[in-house]
């Protein structure tokens, strides 16, 4: 055991261990890896004993930390049937590996196709939810790619149990074990090293608070696929019906808080503000929500709190709210593409060319009319599962699925073309 | 023009220009981008002397440097004809920006469209041919992003001049001219700030040698697109006809060899060798090709140098080819998986299904069979361009054209949803 726990504190040896199980992985099929899937499924509910019982560890470690962390920590025998019923589901979407996107003839007279392939070797950095384990490994190994996990010390029993029983599971399916592998040493300079390791990571996804994204995107060489912060805007046009506006921009603010796709701000046009935006504020307040106005704003509603600076860019995750009276469109756009954090926007309007433009000139992930911030994940979109939310431009944007943990290559079928 | 050179040394200040320039270079019709595209290249015409002359400085400068680094700095006005007319035939490609690759409607009623849209800022670090600067000024342009450019020394004149003339003729067409900035201070340090750039630059695309691309990739922070090394390989199966493995093999090898598409490894079975390696060798030798086999390869063709361990990793760039006898297509593909850097690799057979395996096992960005690998190419694959060929998993593989400097935003159709 000591010797097992040494081996996984070498990172270069995982990585070789990771390339040699993306080999195999890339020429399963579609029904084997689904099958991996269900096996490692029905192997975390036959473990949950055991799992609890490194769940239990780490709890009784965890004596000075905060509730909210306690609970994204807590496993129970419900919430580790889910991840299996989550692992099932993954099974169910479609292939995301082998589809030709397209293929054309080129002058030369070749046959040039497009074929998706997995990425290879994902790297996970997150922090102390024990299911992200579960999730990750379910979507990597779905998408054809090997992963290697590293989480926060505070789960690290609990990631243990998880992946040791995913591996053992794969093994007795004859699979190679290390297309899931967890980095057991949890310390900040073996998290560094695995940053590190160009060559063997093809993409490195950091799980969690900015704290640790913000460290990933300074510090990893390997190419990182940054996600999560929310400083979303709710636009309210000139031309916005009351009522959608309150319900949207309610439902964005307090259906779930703490989430990257909650809105932070109000924005709202000074033609319509003194009439909507007392009703708007009256509907938050009566959700808890706390208000804080610039200078017209708490002019129009005196019990908001003045904002400073600092708030345009904060990302509350709270139930606070900034709001800030505009008087055009065009103001609004400047502020939002001045404060955002690119993740998503919505404009509440029933002008068609207000509408447009906004999508058009607002620089976000996802950009709305008519409609809640809290759209912005991959079930909502459709895409049946999520990795996380892309805040970057390059590879993948916005909510990620199956589809963004893939590569593609060129297949080229000739009859003996030479260049001339 | 002293105060004009030492901003233009502060990074950060021409950062936050390129990204002023991006809003609006994401605003433009495809029209307005080809007319600017038309106007840079007149202006490259027009001011042929004043660039010779510059390049002139740089030729001066240059007395220790080896021929063919003079060459590829040397500009003549029939070069700077020929970077005109680059310009006017990317002008002519189809608009990359706008489009909506697809639209769905999901459960909520939401329209879900993916739309191009610029990647924002590029950057291009490169060595010593000043028609990158025209060439990626072109492609960014056209794609709607500003771009960001950092030359070598040796042709640091002649850039300045290409550039001056560029952001010249976009400023009389009223567009910001931070569309296009050129680096002027081209020392190591700054360099390395460039590559730090992050919040500034979207992407950084390295043009250049082995040495720069590696230093590029160990140093940069702002995400990279690895470009460039191909150690490529032919491998001629036991049902290759002759003729076309002769063909191909020498096509592959001497047709361009400086270049990353070319064959540096040929690989053939056992089966056919005795017969087929004497020809090939000899078709090879007879176009000046250096040969070096392995033990068997040597055997059965004597004038062959031994290859040493160090040849199956090599890129020559050169009339050089080592050669590898197998005894089966698992054997082959295992050792161009083990050695290729993953760039372009052929299979010549007429086995059906030795073709289709080779196609789905190899990892590399281009998979060919029966062709050769200098097809690797935009201009081959008919993109109508190219900005390098990707040999890197993430965003962009293989041959990269308009399209690879896009990226994509949701816009998001509603009519009131919230999410429940």
């Amino acid at each position: 055991m000591a010797n097992e726990t040494m081996k996984f504190t070498r990172l270069e040896e995982m990585g070789q261990l990771a390339r040699k199980a993306e080999t195999q992985l890339a020429q399963l099929s579609n029904q084997q890896r689904n099958d991996g899937l269900a096996a490692m499924a029905d192997a975390l509910v036959a473990n949950t004993d055991a799992i609890l019982a490194a769940n239990q560890q780490d709890l009784t470690n965890a004596t000075d930390l905060k509730a909210s962390f306690v609970d994204r920590l807590t496993l129970t025998a419900d919430r580790i049937n889910d991840m299996a019923e989550g692992m099932r589901q993954v099974a169910q979407l479609p292939d995301p590996i082998g589809s030709v996107d397209k293929m054309w003839k080129n002058e030369a007279g070749l046959m040039i196709g497009k074929q998706r392939v997995p990425l290879g070797v994902i790297g996970i950095i997150f922090e102390a939810r024990p299911n992200v384990t579960a999730d990750a490994s379910a979507l990597s190994y779905k998408s054809g790619n090997a992963v290697m996990l590293r989480g926060g010390k505070e789960a690290i029993q609990t990631n243990i149990a998880i992946s040791d029983v995913l591996r053992k599971a794969l093994k007795q399916l004859g699979v190679d074990e290390n297309a899931v592998q967890l980095v057991h040493d949890t310390s900040h300079e073996v998290a560094n090293e695995m940053m590190a390791l160009t060559g063997y990571l093809d993409v490195l996804i950091p799980r969690g608070g900015r704290g640790l994204i913000q460290r990933v995107v300074s510090t990893a060489k390997v190419p990182v696929i940054e996600t999560g912060a929310g400083n979303c805007h709710i636009y309210v046009d000139q031309y916005a019906e009351l009522q959608m506006a309150v319900d949207i921009t309610v439902n964005a603010k307090v259906q779930r808080p703490s989430v990257c796709n909650a809105a932070e701000k109000l924005v709202i046009h000074s033609a319509v503000a003194d009439e909507y935006l007392p009703v708007i504020a009256a509907a938050l307040a009566d959700q808890g929500v706390q208000l804080r106005g610039d200078e017209r704003a708490c002019a129009i509603v005196p019990s908001m709190v003045p904002a400073t600076a600092a708030d345009w860019d904060e990302e509350y995750n709270d139930l606070i709210m900034a709001v800030k009276v505009v008087d055009s469109e065009d103001e609004a756009i400047a502020h939002i593409n001045a404060h955002n954090t690119k993740h998503s926007e919505a404009i509440i309007t029933d002008n068609y060319q207000n509408g447009q433009r906004f999508l058009q000139q607002i620089d976000a992930a996802c950009v709305y009319i008519n409609a809640s911030t809290r759209f912005t994940d991959g079930f909502e979109f459709g895409f049946g599962a999520e990795i996380g939310i892309s805040t970057q431009k390059l590879h993948a944007r916005g909510p990620m699925g199956l589809h963004e943990l893939t590569s593609t290559k060129y297949i080229i079928y000739g009859d003996g073309q030479v260049r001339k």
